[in-house]
């Protein structure tokens, strides 16, 4: 059987971007064959989150947002990465057979330093970390993007390390790299850039009523008015429609827009039939959600029915690597 | 109640002078009032041992001579430092608090790369296991040499940081300094420089026999004969013999030496009795390390209790870290 092992950094509340670019991609990979375990990475954001209260609640919002949308919970293993501390005992056996240089040429390590960051040992030792979970599990395949290619390969080369000292312990983990236009779709944001957390440009997937309202007002138009014929890729609001309207649907606004003259839509029915389209699409999941907030206890039993099944699995792979190097 | 921690490196079979120079103060030490805590430091042996045999070899040899010394295991805790897996979790930790630069400015990583040895992540981070290791057990006072005080500042420093961002989690350790020449005895070696294990020039505190014969032998002399008159200073075995004789009878065989003519003893007088002195000192202790290694499941049981105390002692102060950053 392939096991899976995908990582969740709690950044914030997930927006349409992070939905339709990865989220609702890794619900779907878990309903394929093989194991899947998703870790989210609370020991990673030490080095970037310092207010314990948002940590905290930012790890509950990722675990709730993955169950509310679907995740098959009977073939997904979803759990906390804190959760495991054998990954921060395999950390320390993995630091003793990686050298200084394999950390220091790591990009984003390179890359924040050079925006001016300054650097914990956190920031620096990260991939270990990163490797630390990727081979606790036994991983076959780990999903990349390609700003994450260079991590697995570190982690190939860690495992590599210590196999190469002590003998067999470590599985190869593989990258599946994530193909680009064809299965992740760029979704535009409020502004017309690339919807991204860092632009403020998004619209949360659970935002609903006057607040969503009053995103989706955000979006960018222009002061052609709506009797003048218009291609539809002329305008970012068809974009956004485009991920929520069923086909025949979506072509009937287009040809609509194109037409021009009377019966042409102006960019207020645009954004009246995105906003229902948004509440809509996530109507089910957002009840899911309510239920969820409402009932903190079965998180709890959730994340810690993850974490159980994580952490044997991780246990049994520390378990080897102390006996390999002769601890314990 | 005032806490004790001392970290004993297993790096080689004890000489004598380990023996004189830490060893015999640390078991004495333990009877003083207080809790000690001793950790045999397994977990950083992994950057210079990378022979699992070995290490296993070593840290059971390092357990084994503390007890037959006399180790009080009442007040004592005697622990290998890999069955408290916390202490990595709270490196973790540790390390998203501390800047690269502490680590930098660590004399023991300089001086190592500067004579050339390739450096393991390990290596750098070593200083914040360490600060692991002593934030763990509230520890109040850690014994340093002054090779060592750098670390302990290091400690202070890192759970400093910490405190500083979240809150007091860890209690501020303080160093005591072995003061120098009065309570360490320097120990000659064989070739008459200090004992020491890079210099091949010791004595394995439990050898006896032939094999210890064969070892005192080797003590350099030189061409003087027996009758000459000679200064007790000027013989290095005179040195050794200082440490396993009683005043009286150590004047006795200065004053033989001092007056020299028939009666005084050679070289090979002075090392029978050294041989002889030495088996005496040990004999009660080498019958008790004689005792444990026949009976394994004993050292064992002595470690698992030493450790189900050490490890419930750092849970509880892994898991106010945990809470004060927003982990579980």
């Amino acid at each position: 059987m392939t096991t899976y092992l995908s990582g969740i950094q709690p950044t914030g509340r997930p927006h349409l971007g992070n939905y339709f670019g990865a989220l609702r991609q890794h619900v779907e990979a878990a309903r394929t064959d093989g194991e899947h375990f998703y870790f989210i990475a609370d020991y990673h954001s030490l080095t970037s989150i310092h207010d314990p209260v948002v940590l905290r609640e930012l790890v509950r919002e990722v675990a709730v947002t993955y169950i509310a949308l679907g995740l098959d919970l009977e073939r997904a293993v979803l759990f906390r990465q804190s959760d495991v501390p054998e990954v921060t005992e395999l950390t320390w056996m993995l630091s003793c057979v990686t050298g200084m240089g394999l950390l220091e040429r790591a990009h984003s390590f390179k890359d924040k330093v050079a925006n001016g960051i300054k650097p914990s040992v956190g920031l620096f030792t990260y991939p270990i970390l990163m490797a630390a979970d990727i081979l606790a599990y036994d991983t076959d395949r780990v999903p990349v993007g390609k700003d994450q290619v260079q991590h697995l390969e570190m982690a190939q080369d860690m495992g590599g390390y210590f196999n190469g000292r002590y003998g067999e312990v470590f599985k190869r983990p593989e990258a599946v790299l994530a193909a680009g236009g064809e299965h992740l779709q760029r979704v535009i944001g409020l502004d017309g850039r690339k919807m991204s957390k860092s632009y403020d440009n998004g619209i949360w997937i659970f935002e609903t009523g006057k607040a969503l309202k009053k995103r989706v007002n955000r979006v960018v138009t222009d002061s052609r008015p709506p009797e003048e014929p218009k291609e539809p890729e002329s305008v970012v609001l068809m974009d956004l429609m485009k991920l929520f309207l069923d086909d025949a649907e979506f072509e009937q606004w287009s040809a609509r827009l194109r037409a021009g003259g009377e019966g042409a839509p102006g960019y207020g029915h645009l954004k009246a039939r995105l906003t229902e389209g948004i509440e809509e699409h996530f109507a089910e999941a957002r009840a899911r959600r309510d239920e969820l907030l409402g009932d903190p206890a079965e998180l709890d039993r959730i994340l810690a029915a993850g974490a159980a099944k994580a952490r044997a699995r991780a246990a049994a792979t520390r378990d080897r690597a102390l006996a390999a190097c002769g601890l314990r």
